[in-house]
């Protein structure tokens, strides 16, 4: 197990290595190291290797000079200038939020992105104002659409958080996908087969084999298949790829580049800038007193926690196992796999700081 | 085969009979056989005696003050004074385009409304201005959310249109179960029963009986059960949900109450005014210029439709489906089902209205 203060540390300072700004590899390390502590696992550490693969293939920029593009009251486009997506979306959610200030709500489209870690910790930024979040990416293509055999949409992931009064807040955050690449991961370093219903075959059949969608096949929409309503996870995933991608200028479809993790093709030529985010906040009291609402809030979650639930279950509120997992991770610390552990102690060598295996 | 023509006509009578205003009622009239132009027979003309009950009920107010009751530039909550859906929706996507007019965006959510038709119908409204258009609702409990025996969330649509150049818009129109419960009542009146995935017994089990939702079953969240992402389309039904009902001050979760047909549970005591939805606008050159953005979403679309698809189906656009029904049911008109006739000769019969039967 290892402490969050102390891997947070060593994130902050290989970020400085590669000639991230002080402030900028410590936000980068908050928002990398929040989905550890969260049990995101996959969109955590185990990504710092690839952040320095994408530096090392001159995709980042390590001193960005984000700007807004394009502006309304209420609306923006900010170029990200090829920064790190962990410190360029936390700055385009501060300019959507300084305009829900002004005018009720603001709305930030951003280009020329790379990968942002996890969607909710952007969301959850709106929380301390009393405004809802909103936080959408496109991301590199996986996903075939209902009847497609070309992969042309990424897990595109939707995250929203609500402010409450005494319970935790209401923060949704999950991909458009049935299921994350990562649980094909884990599958794959176990040789186990996968459910059907999470990926197909080069064919477009259904398939147990883990290692599909490194053979031609592809994740499939939330929904599985066109019986069980696939056609609403892939337009869920659309709206999310023209939302932060069309809207932005970014890339989007099968034009989205690749994370820095070897595997898969490389991107084709692009059509735009990156990848692209899309964040948002809302007042609540452009729309209703605070503290009705956050009452009312607190009605609504009270309403499903006492649901009867199926043996030996229970109905969870969206955002209830990531905080309890930031309980324990907090306290307990953080597990890493063995090749995370081994991808850190690489870095720590090429970069002479000190990382000690537990 | 019905004349859509004569339909709305019929349809806008009955509105007047009720009392509604005759510019009122001709609005509900077209939004109301949108639906069944667009294929969406549910959602259509096979609803307008279910409206009238409503109105018999005294839960519809045929000459509403629709009124704003809190706004900040780009935000507002709507009060729609207990009127019809058909007409609140689209006075309310009016006031959101209005503040996107001026500051970029405007999102409006709305109260003390009831059933709005098709979500779609008031999404695409914002075209003609080269906005982008969004639409929810939430809509009675008959959804169990994952683990859950209670129903507490209704199919709670989320709709949204986007304007492009020379190809058709983009229309996502989708509910956040794995179907429509109108699915169910067409494998009821055949006696046939459902594929699994679509609903669950009064145990929690996967069933095929298509009446589960009478005998204390309910309807699956996109994604069917928790091994195929239940829980994400739980958590986009629970965004909908908040977004119309606790955002608005109408009623949410377990209260919202029944549209007016028969089978389903009396409202419960309520927690807000009636039914609430969510609607809004942006304007995409608050985020790019018109024409490049219109460009880029046919370049868009003209990837996914130029996709390999699987033998004997194609790549579908989210829209194409109804604007193909739209075409062929204009030209050649609407089926309409035994008992839906039936119920319009009877309104015609008490309204002393004509309806020749074809």
């Amino acid at each position: 197990m290892y402490q969050a203060d102390y891997l947070q540390s060593f994130v902050k300072n290989v970020f400085q290595k590669i000639g991230c700004p002080p402030q900028e590899a410590l936000l980068a390390s908050e928002v990398l190291i929040s989905a550890d502590l969260r049990g995101v696992d996959s969109h955590g550490i185990a990504r710092l290797a690839g952040y320095v693969r994408l530096y090392d293939n001159g995709r980042l920029n390590p001193t960005p000079q984000v700007r807004v593009v394009y502006e309304t009251l209420s609306t923006a486009t900010v170029d990200g200038d090829r920064g790190l997506g962990l410190v360029v979306a936390p700055q385009a959610m501060r300019i959507a939020m300084e305009k829900a200030a002004k005018v009720g709500s603001g709305w930030v489209s951003v280009r020329n992105s790379n990968h942002f870690g996890i969607a909710g910790y952007h969301a959850m930024m709106a929380l301390e104002k009393d405004m809802i979040g909103w936080t959408m990416t496109n991301a590199a293509p996986l996903v075939t659409p209902t009847f497609s055999l070309d992969k042309l949409l990424g897990t595109n992931p939707l995250a929203v958080a609500v402010p409450t009064r005494n319970e935790p807040p209401f923060v949704a955050d999950f991909a458009s996908t049935a299921v994350a690449y990562g649980k094909f991961e884990i599958l794959q370093r176990q040789g186990l087969p996968a459910p059907l219903g999470w990926a197909q075959d080069a064919e477009g059949n259904p398939t147990d084999d883990s290692n599909a969608v490194k053979s031609g096949g592809g994740l499939l929409p939330l929904g599985s298949d066109r019986e069980h309503g696939s056609h609403k996870g892939y337009g869920l995933g659309a709206i999310v790829d023209i939302f932060s991608g069309v809207l932005s200028g970014a890339n989007y479809g099968p034009w989205v580049p690749p994370f820095a993790t070897a595997g898969f093709m490389a991107a084709q030529a692009g059509v735009g800038l990156g990848t692209g985010h899309f964040l948002g906040a809302m007042c609540v009291d452009g729309f209703r007193p605070v503290e009705e609402f956050k009452d009312n809030m607190d009605r609504w979650i009270g309403a499903f926690r006492k649901a009867r639930a199926v043996e030996g279950k229970q109905v969870i509120i969206p955002g209830d196992p990531e905080r309890e997992a930031e309980v324990i991770r907090r306290q307990e610390g953080i597990p890493l796999l063995e090749p995370v552990v081994q991808s850190l102690v690489e870095l720590a060598q090429r970069f002479e700081l000190e990382f000690t295996v537990k």
